[in-house]
């Protein structure tokens, strides 16, 4: 197993995208210039998509103009489309990261597109991305389960990867959108793509619907996996999984790393900080757990009864 | 890795021990009658102990005496000393769970002992229940680190195995009790345990204090432990870990190894439907996370727009 994964942080995109209230751009801007130097291999900055579909990105544009980069950090923007294609080119987004759904119904509900045309559209959005300089990606959400659908077949998923590794996509993430995968799914489907698409980048995008987040990202790493997609606080979720807890958190999955000893990169003491202000900027908890409980290193005073 | 595991229900003693307010006694009966049918292996019921350290459980031999028993299930008891065994055995328990700490200011601080005197009281301990019919369990706290000294080292707890198994204790339990445990060090203690005692009875018990609960449970798993601890909504946690959230949360437990196609035996619709009654109970919100979101094969109704 790998001595060093690679994480992205995806809250500024996939956490603020859900929230109630939109999050003044400022606060965005200030909380990616807070994370950007604490080690991470990327950070999801934004979505270049419609305002309409996504009112809470609308500033999209000002916060990839806005932000202060960090050299060594990929700024990653998700992109439904070829006019977001465009708009995140004009501004030198490093990474475009595609979205489409393995499973029909996912994909009509959150992209009026079926797999099959989000694979036709990806193609075009290459060509128009060839030249550009940007690394593409495309994210596969529902890649271990439909919540209209149920289970989806992981040969349709590792069809959909071949077929976005024959366009010249560059990386893969196999999103669990509704944190309905468990450890040995994983384990099972990592596999398979590693072994059946060794020059692929995969990353796993995990949620923590069902207390499966951490479970999950272990058994990913344990079959090959470098590369890990969290939000910070744990923000985010579905709005077809309400009531439900968010992506993986951040700051738990660095944790937990580093406990095993595998590097991440990341500040943790530093990203504790910043994960201590995110209530503050979101106006409520978030589901995070060692912000709350302190590291395992945390030490407490021996009672007096027992000095 | 084995297809079949078992699962001990802790909530009544370690989950209302630690409640803010006592859990009426009818209630706690209640509780566990409803959870007797449901499959599991072991219910830990409540704890032999002075009404004085632990007030909240001051109703132990009403409670063991109240319940119905389902065949098939053991009905366990924390034990700390002799007075206890002998509550214990006169009122049928079936197992009798003895509790030290493998670190000496949590043993102090939680017992008034360190490991070594806790080791020699369940030498008597041992004897006094000779005879008696019940299981004899040693549960070692702290085994994966203490919040007051930090790292509890693998040597030192192998130790007190080995001498837990020349005392003639049949069953071991290594419990993460402020959540301090990654899923390596779970692994390797584990393997290291089941490797030179083979013959013990080897449980886990997991706190959640820092989100990778069900991470170390998978890793438990992984290197041959069939016997997990869990309470249901993930109720408990410790004083000296304040703020954290508790135990490993059964329904999050066995709906992670269901879905994994390990059978616990439990019958997990029917545990979610008492989970939910949970918060009632205890007058608050608890963190388990199933009950909340439904399973992995919960659907939802496909949006108008996208039919």
């Amino acid at each position: 197993m790998s001595a060093r994964v690679f994480i992205n942080e995806v809250a500024p995109r996939d956490g603020f995208q859900i929230e109630r209230d939109f999050v003044p751009t400022a606060d965005k801007i200030a909380l990616i210039d807070d994370l950007s130097p604490l080690g991470f291999a990327k950070i999801e900055t934004t979505s270049f998509t419609s305002p309409k579909a996504i009112p809470n990105l609308a500033d999209a544009g000002e916060v990839m103009a806005g932000i202060q980069r960090q050299p060594g950090v990929d700024y990653v923007a998700l992109i439904p489309n070829e006019k977001g294609v465009e708009r995140a080119l004009a501004c030198g987004t490093d990474e475009l990261n595609f979205v489409m759904s393995a499973s029909d119904s996912h994909g009509r509900a959150n992209l009026r597109m079926t797999a099959d045309q989000s694979l036709e559209r990806f193609e075009r959005m290459t060509d128009l991305a060839a030249g550009g300089g940007a690394f593409i990606n495309a994210s596969i959400s529902t890649a271990f389960g439909c919540p209209f659908e149920g289970d989806v077949r992981p040969e349709r998923v590792l069809e959909i990867v071949a077929r976005l590794a024959a366009i010249g996509i560059q990386g893969v993430s196999l999103c669990d959108t509704t944190g309905m995968a468990n450890p040995r799914q994983v384990a099972e489907l990592c596999e398979a793509v590693l072994t059946r698409q060794p020059k692929l980048s995969l990353t796993v995008h995990l949620h923590n619907t069902r207390g499966m987040g951490l479970a999950n990202a272990l058994a990913a790493y344990q079959s090959g996996v470098m590369r890990f997609d969290a939000a910070l606080g744990g923000l985010g979720g579905c709005p077809f999984a309400p009531g439900a807890s968010g992506n993986v958190c951040t700051e738990d999955l660095v944790h937990m790393f580093e406990q095993m000893s595998v590097d991440t990169g990341v500040d943790l003491d530093g990203l504790l900080k910043v994960a201590e202000g995110l209530p503050a900027i979101v106006g409520h908890d978030v589901p995070g757990q060692v912000f709350k409980a302190g590291t395992s290193q945390r030490r407490y005073a021996l009672p007096e009864a027992a000095r």
